[in-house]
């Protein structure tokens, strides 16, 4: 998108804005464990709806916050080397992924024991697609950046992609966190939430929360000034590839 | 973000791109029409349960349909002047607003009706955020690019943050769109959603052709390649400020 003038967009503002994200994304995840710990009941892995419960904490501190996080290491760390910030970036997501598997299996084991039909709602239409898709982009992503399967020609093609629906699917994965609180809500507190119960205002809040943290990865993601300069060791091959092919400067992720 | 090569984001691309998000759109509009007039009882202006219908089709009408496509029209309209395209995007704006306006009323008017608490659901929350802040954002668009109420650079300050919330409050109104289509079918058929009825099986593709036309939309205005090229009305005034503030070439919307 555009350039901006400092006062929004200075590279002194990019301290401000990830903290900003960190602020609101620890909030998330307390704020769940707060919902599901006091709340729910709190947490067993025992088929039980305790078990259930480490659903929702998994999947907001997993396919939320350390995905978040893993899409930020590349404006957070911009003057290490571009190897080492991609390995941090991989194993963020590999963090994410593990979290994320775990956060899974727990909702359908609970299913599977209170005899709960999988797969009907929304949200796990959506839940699924945006794992299936991180999967695959995380694959793919390690194939390409940090094994050295892939041509200059590929990995050009591929990483405008991989960025595009990096941020794409962590926007997704806010929204069906979004439906799970609004299913859950239905589900726990049908008679007391139209009546502003503690418990629904506190997952309203997290709610917003959630949408806050997306916007200001969004926003750091697509600001320009916060991209990372291309550092020396990527300089020759991608000088030399983007010269060659189209005539303009490198781009860095 | 990045350049991409032309077999993902080539200009023969775009088109292909814009008549997919118009079907995408199209379906979406028709589909939300199909199942608040056929499964839902059709629709009606007498604080009966056939006026809420009219709630979930001008939202999606409103504030994704015609909203998308006035984000769109700046890609679409690549050689027309700047002028004609502005007051074509401030028009489909206008018109997104005024049937949200509708929308928004209808359901207000049922719940007072039917004696519904307000503004207690992660829906409604989310709802409002987002109508208020397009609202803002649509005036603060018309002051700053339609009239000449602001310097130049107060606009080049406010542009990014038009472009940057434009889009974000688009995949808000579709992350609030899956939240309504949740909750309608928990409160409507909440024994048979999870038996997968017709129903709830067609709200659910809803669903994801919404996202799927967000998807496609937020690919279009974010590609590089696809952006507007300075047109000679607006150059004169942006190349110099630019060049005087930053030293680099004018960006467009």
């Amino acid at each position: 998108m555009e350039n901006i003038p400092s006062c929004w967009g200075g590279m002194r503002s990019l301290q401000w804005f990830v903290a900003g994200s960190q602020v609101l994304g620890i909030a998330c995840v307390v704020i769940t464990g707060v919902w599901m710990g006091h709340y729910r009941g709190g947490y067993a892995w025992d088929g039980s709806v305790n078990q259930f419960n480490v659903h929702p904490l998994c999947m907001v501190l997993g396919l939320v916050f350390l995905y978040g996080d893993a899409i930020l290491v590349y404006r957070v760390f911009r003057n290490e080397s571009k190897r080492s910030v991609k390995i941090l970036h991989a194993i963020l997501h590999m963090m994410s992924l593990i979290i994320s598997i775990v956060g899974i299996v727990a909702v359908f084991d609970f299913h599977a024991s209170a005899k709960i039909p999988d797969m009907y709602s929304l949200h796990s239409w959506c839940g699924m697609l945006t794992f299936v898709l991180f999967f695959l982009q995380w694959l793919l992503g390690l194939g390409f950046f940090l094994f050295p399967w892939a041509s200059a020609w590929l990995r050009s093609v591929y990483l405008p992609l991989h960025v595009f629906f990096g941020l794409a699917l962590m926007v997704l994965s806010i929204g069906t966190c979004l439906l799970g609180i609004t299913e859950k809500l239905l589900f726990s507190i049908s008679q007391t939430y139209s009546k502003f119960a503690a418990e629904g205002v506190l997952a309203n809040v997290l709610g917003l929360l959630l949408v806050g943290f997306g916007i200001i990865v969004a926003y750091v993601v697509t600001r320009e000034e916060f991209r990372r300069p291309p550092s020396p060791e990527e300089e020759p091959i991608s000088v030399h590839f983007k010269t060659l092919t189209e005539g303009t400067p490198p781009v860095t992720p």
